[in-house]
């Protein structure tokens, strides 16, 4: 609490002095901050203080600020807007180059262009060949400032080296070894680099079993290695190992989170991250889903038509046909929510495909003989109709094994077609559920009719 | 697919020399992995081959290794129990003060403290220490290896102490300042330190507005903050910002993953993380859940009951109970997803409670409404009924905004009541609103009875 008041008075000062014209202390205040409180601040700011602020920070100082902004922030297109173009430009080329390619994607291609045009040759360059790698690649999460030296060097050569280009790395932790043709040949941290005596060579205190990502790898699988291995950066290279490269922990939490939310959005039908819309937006995001789901509800609605005769000779059968639908749906949602977990987390998809149907439609006979018995001995006490008992009782058996299996197969077969198998919603597997539960329910009870009606 | 091809070489190779009892191939071999690939390679071992690397490796080797281990991994019991106990004590003791108390809080109360016992007392008092700390705390989470200075010296002799310390430290690209009361005045990073002149003073460059956090902090807020800033490790204090250990990102990434895997498993009604059991212990973990919405699916049961003769009179009404009730559940369920992640990611909640409520209800009758006319011109089509297909349309509208406030509502009582509003589970929320949803359906249908019954 203390710390975020601190940090309004902050604020409030700041203001002070853009309204002031108070170009010094701005400067003074305003740079002493953390470049994420930075980015607080900048946000709070109407046009026309924004405007004060290109005036008063130069492109490197904007840059560091800009670095710290959200790639997602959906003002970053009116922010470039309002600068000069060549200040816009000269900003962009000094964000580190990672954070530049995320912002250039927001804006269309012609402003893009435009921005690049205005830039020296070489840092255009550098950020062309970033835009080029696929979305959600390691390519596209890398940034190029790592720091890369040759073997054949003393520690105390390396060290020279590292103090120079240490201002504008992501990250000096590792260094990066490389031979002539820019082959990744060891890595080693700085943290050796400082134990070691100043004449060792490099070659023979580096660690030649680098652990390095491809370019084109899936950004999770860049993230599980992340995890495995507890790195601050990893190096990317191309087919032929040169190093491209590198990926740092920073880049790799947003991705982790990026996954977490579009998992749990999957599992809801609705994309959690964008919650600051009003209604009517609100409700044109979902309501795709739901219509979709709607004319797939028809189905079980004109099933149960189908079925007319049979409910208005024994009307009891409607009573228990939400409790099964809705039992089998729970069911059929766990299901989905382990097969797409286990998914995730397996790297020997073939064995775990069988292994995980298998053992749900197990665990759906189980979790349904044990459910169903329950509601056999409920409608026994309830309506003193034994028969009807093992009506609902067997029919909610079988629903939940087939809401288990169905539950399981779906991400399988997602996975299988190349999608991601998160995007299988729980409201997908409940409606599909309804369906194929009213069909067991109502083929059970035509089966038994004649015993259960008094 | 190279990379693990070697490695299973390496592996190979690996159970050669313990077949032989080449105990210097064994270490050189072992020892020139990283620790996770160390940590693999060992938990693919039978006891026999375990107790040979017990003997091979001495008690800072296999610490090392052990750090690596994940803390939920269900053997350590037994890994810890086949050791000599001096040797497990002393590894204990060699591993970061952090991992070894996840360690030892796997296991009960007797062992921990015959291990505890059997350490030198600095060891132990460090690890007690942090075993008192509430589960899911910054305090829980930190290290004790961290590298502290007093700010009275130069750049020159704070390089020196940080290359003593460097081996032992869990990180050294931070470096606290701290006062002659062990008080938290700054930081300063090992980018800086080398960067700077040999003569200055550390006094002189280290940034005094450090970001900490309380020893008593929620795990998922001191995530938030290394979400913010992009730190690499940030400072533990007490309430007199005395200087207690570090956090570092690697374990914020296992405590953004948990978080992650916990809403996740809340959604879906069922832990998603544990998914290598067999079928009947599955089950038994799902039932409880499905036990427990099946009663209140029972008070829907009788609630369709209740209008029997409803239902006989006009048997076509059941035909639209499982679209009502699962089209709202579905949309609840959206409302729900979005309420949770709205509340994890806002810091004002009082005004964001309201706010919510109000969006969700608003963003109900919208979809409810373009839902429900959909369905309305549907049953007008295929019934050629326009009365029923309004008694569907309209319950369908109702439905969908109750779902709606109360998939919004829940998460914002659980969280008033202090509970992770993320346990708010979809099954929970289906389930409900079937029932309010038959409620709806069948009050609007009695309303109607004499119009549509042709």
């Amino acid at each position: 609490m203390d710390e975020t008041q601190e940090l309004e008075e902050r604020f409030a000062q700041l203001r002070e002095d853009l309204k002031g014209n108070y170009l010094q202390d701005f400067r003074e205040n305003f740079l002493e901050m953390h470049i994420y409180e930075q980015s607080q601040f900048y946000q709070t700011l109407e046009k026309k203080q924004r405007q004060l602020v290109y005036a008063y920070l130069s492109p490197k100082e904007l840059a560091d600020m800009f670095d710290a902004l959200e790639e997602d922030n959906e003002n970053i297109k009116d922010y470039l807007g309002e600068m000069r173009a060549n200040y816009a430009s000269e900003m962009l080329a000094q964000m580190y180059t990672d954070n530049a390619v995320d912002l250039l994607n927001t804006l269309d291609k012609k402003q893009m262009g435009k921005y690049l045009s205005l830039m020296d040759e070489e840092d255009a360059s550098e950020i062309k060949e970033l835009l080029h790698y696929e979305d959600e690649t390691a390519g596209a999460i890398m940034t190029t400032e790592f720091v890369s030296i040759v073997a054949n060097q003393t520690v105390r050569s390396a060290m020279y080296v590292l103090k120079k280009v240490a201002k504008a790395a992501e990250t000096i932790y590792y260094t990066y070894v490389v031979d002539q043709d820019n082959q990744l040949v060891g890595v080693i941290s700085l943290r050796d680099l400082l134990v070691s005596d100043d004449d060792e060579m490099v070659a023979d205190i580096l660690n030649d079993r680098v652990i390095s990502v491809h370019v084109g790898d899936d950004q999770e699988d860049v993230a599980q290695t992340f995890r495995d291995y507890d790195f601050l950066a990893l190096p990317v290279t191309d087919y032929e190992d040169h190093l491209l490269g590198i990926v740092t922990v920073d880049d790799i939490i947003d991705v982790i989170d990026d996954e977490a939310a579009s998992d749990y959005s999957g599992l809801a039908g609705v994309n959690v991250e964008e919650v600051h819309e009003n209604p009517v937006k609100a409700a044109s995001k979902r309501l795709p889903w739901l219509i979709t789901l709607l004319f797939l509800g028809m189905a079980t609605a004109s099933l149960i038509n189908h079925y007319e005769a049979l409910v208005s000779e024994a009307s009891i059968l409607a009573a228990f046909i939400t409790l099964i639908t809705g039992t089998a749906g729970n069911a059929g949602t766990q299901s989905l929510a382990v097969a797409v977990r286990r998914l995730a987390f397996n790297d020997n998809k073939a064995k775990s495909y069988l292994q995980t149907i298998f053992g749900e439609v197990l665990t759906g006979v189980v979790t349904g003989f044990i459910t169903g018995l329950t509601i056999l001995v409920i409608v026994w006490i309830w309506k003193g109709n034994p028969i009807l008992g093992f009506v609902i009782g067997m029919a909610m058996m079988c629903a939940i094994t087939v809401a288990n299996l169905a539950g399981s197969l779906i991400p399988m077969f997602m996975d299988k077609l190349g999608f991601d198998p998160a995007v299988a919603s729980g409201p997908f597997i409940t409606t599909l559920s309804d369906l194929t539960s009213v069909l067991i329910y109502f083929n059970i009870a035509s089966l038994f009719m004649s015993y259960f009606i008094g």
